[in-house]
């Protein structure tokens, strides 16, 4: 029953610089200005948060080892599948000088530097390998995330000794980016996890979906957990869709989605608890407490689905653009667990804290993750390591050849 | 005999954002380690300034309609160059399908966006004179400054409805930001008066082009003129070096070049006095009541140069890689002159105090540009705009097809 507690700790999406990138907390107007463009304004309005940004002890930069812990797990199979199935000469038909990879979904970058290093590393060992040292081509890697992303800690942050030419891109993932045709490699890690929005369902308290009293499907009816689920199918369904035209014909894309061994149903709960529950119950906790409304409460979900193998597989499977060449678990890369209670809560804070912040406003954080501190202090199922269960589902697709 | 007192209204490049991005002032440690990659270190501390970042009453964002007007007088210009010079054939000879535009020294985008809306309609719109609608690429614009500019709030601006693409790109524009032959238009505006550093001689006691006393080549010796000459020499030979590497065969690129209509020696000094004359005259007062060292304003020396038509056609004409398409002066296209005493003031300041504070420290700011203001209204000079005299050269080039 008790097996996710963990699977919280892959979030490298969507990230925060938001109050340092504005004077004051957002309100409605402002939200509306920073609409991004490339999305309605609605939908714009719930990508307005991110990762939180800088290089402090709440930073996501300082919190995010066990991300670092899937691209080092990862490390031996993309070098393996660029090896095998990179087409340098379908490539080099395109005649381009130049070889383009995007990270969808980077945050500051500290794992995402690793990542292209190993892919850029992996390219050029192929263009050898074959015998094409004279046609290595220059690279250029595109840096993607939400618009409210820190681009200047992560543009500060780029090694000098780095192999590539470096761009920002910022705007959801869940839509176009790039020009057609313009990338040969397409990176995603531990951001899949991330909706574009919260399902307007579970909000709505004329739906039978409604999510009263609770801040994810995890532990709620079946009405709420089918329409996450529905909403990640669509969600997937349109990156793949984005990056079909992105990526040039026979052009490769990688991809780390954090995703659970099954879908557990106890009773009427579709899931077991998970760390979000409990800062779940710290928001009910001080609604009852009279810090705010428990409407609040009910109108806050987050915004998060965790897939299973057979679930992603099917949706992939939908598409006519892409054929899997590989798929496989990633078994609990996130074996780096935090040392302490402490540590977990700041963790959980970098991850969380622009979301809550915009929802419930930025003086009752404190409180919030005092208290969140305290019950997992107290949690003796969020403290066992036996109750990591998390998966990372690693999937190589490539682009078909029309 | 006095002409050029607003000809530093045409500062665009580069932009400040560090007094956001980081939590502290730098200090020489943190220099080291903010290296971004393609300059050597030494160089790169140079570029650790940029215009005022955000959209505050200082910002560069709220303290630029000079720049703004130069896009204006430009656009009629560059609308029938793209008329009259783009290729598209050619262009669609290199099997691309997108058509990639770059602006270098871009800032927080405010006038770069109107730039680029230019470009693109005019673009789109030769591809349907040419009967190749069906043809009309994705467009694809790199926003490039310095690692300092402020990209966050860059990206934030981005115009919804624009029809391009949007990536950033964070480096110096004196070396190489983008993979061989990849732009099919380069753009720069009111940036290239930036030196890629302050020539090292002009602070060196040991030479004979020290320049002791002074903060810029304006009323200096003739050594001092000279290695500041020099480097610009070296400077646009490495930017249009750099840029013909990176555009493609037939690829376009518009500069608009800060500049003066000739070097005028009156007796020791090489040209008339400037409003950085004036910051150097209050550093000067300043260093005399004991706010810091005499030294500290020798040391210090404006890295900014204004060329005159004839010595940037020399310049271009060594280049192997170039046909100049157009050559023309845009005549004071900055008559639209501040209002105030006071606008004027806060405008240098937002060009200026990224740099000042990097040398002087933050806390002798509001007295620096309390006294300069001062100076400034009880200056005949400076306010008569008669003495406005300052131009844009207009340049087109073409990438040779080899």
């Amino acid at each position: 029953m008790a097996q996710l507690y963990a699977m919280v700790n892959c979030f490298q999406y969507p990230r925060m610089s938001i109050r340092r990138t504005l004077s004051s907390p957002l309100d409605s107007r402002h939200r509306i200005q920073l609409n991004p463009g490339e999305q309605t304004m609605e939908t714009s309005v719930s990508n307005l948060y991110a990762m939180n940004g800088g290089e402090g002890p709440t930073s996501y930069a300082q919190n995010s080892s066990y991300q670092r812990g899937v691209v080092d797990v990862a490390k031996p199979i993309i070098e393996e599948e660029i090896s095998m199935k990179l087409d340098v000469k379908q490539l080099l038909l395109t005649n381009t000088k130049s070889f383009r990879i995007a990270d969808f979904g980077c945050s500051t970058g500290h794992n995402s530097f690793p990542a292209m290093q190993i892919i850029t590393e992996a390219v050029e060992k192929k263009f050898q390998t074959e015998g094409l040292n004279s046609q290595i081509p220059d690279f250029q890697v595109f840096f993607n995330d939400q618009v409210m992303n820190d681009f200047n800690t992560l543009f500060l942050s780029l090694p000098p000794q780095r192999s590539y030419h470096a761009a920002g891109v910022p705007g959801p993932f869940h839509g176009r980016l790039f020009p057609n045709a313009s990338l040969d490699f397409a990176y995603c890690s531990c951001a899949l996890n991330w909706l574009s929005e919260v399902p307007k369902a579970v909000a709505d308290h004329n739906s039978p979906a409604w999510n009263n009293g609770k801040v994810h499907y995890t532990e709620a009816r079946q009405e709420v957990f089918e329409a996450y689920s529905n909403h990640y199918v669509n969600d997937i369904g349109a990156f793949l869709n984005a990056r079909a035209q992105e990526l040039v014909q026979g052009g490769l894309m990688a991809l780390l989605v954090p995703a659970v061994p099954a879908f557990k149903n106890s009773g009427t709960s579709y899931t077991t608890p998970t760390e979000m529950d409990l800062i779940g119950s710290c928001l009910v906790d001080m609604a009852k407490k009279g810090r705010f409304g428990e409407e609040k409460v009910d109108s806050f979900n987050f915004p998060l689905y965790f897939t299973i193998p057979d679930e992603l597989k099917t949706i992939i499977g939908r598409s006519d653009s892409f054929n899997i060449e590989r798929m496989e678990i990633l078994n609990n890369p996130g074996k780096r667990t935090l040392r302490s209670v402490n540590a977990r809560a700041t963790y959980l804070r970098a991850v969380f804290e622009g979301l809550l912040i915009n929802h419930f406003g930025s003086e009752i954080m404190d409180e919030l993750f005092e208290l969140y501190t305290k019950k997992l202090a107290a949690s003796p199922h969020f403290l066992d390591p036996d109750n990591e269960k998390s998966i990372i589902i690693f999937v190589l697709l490539k682009r078909k050849v029309e």
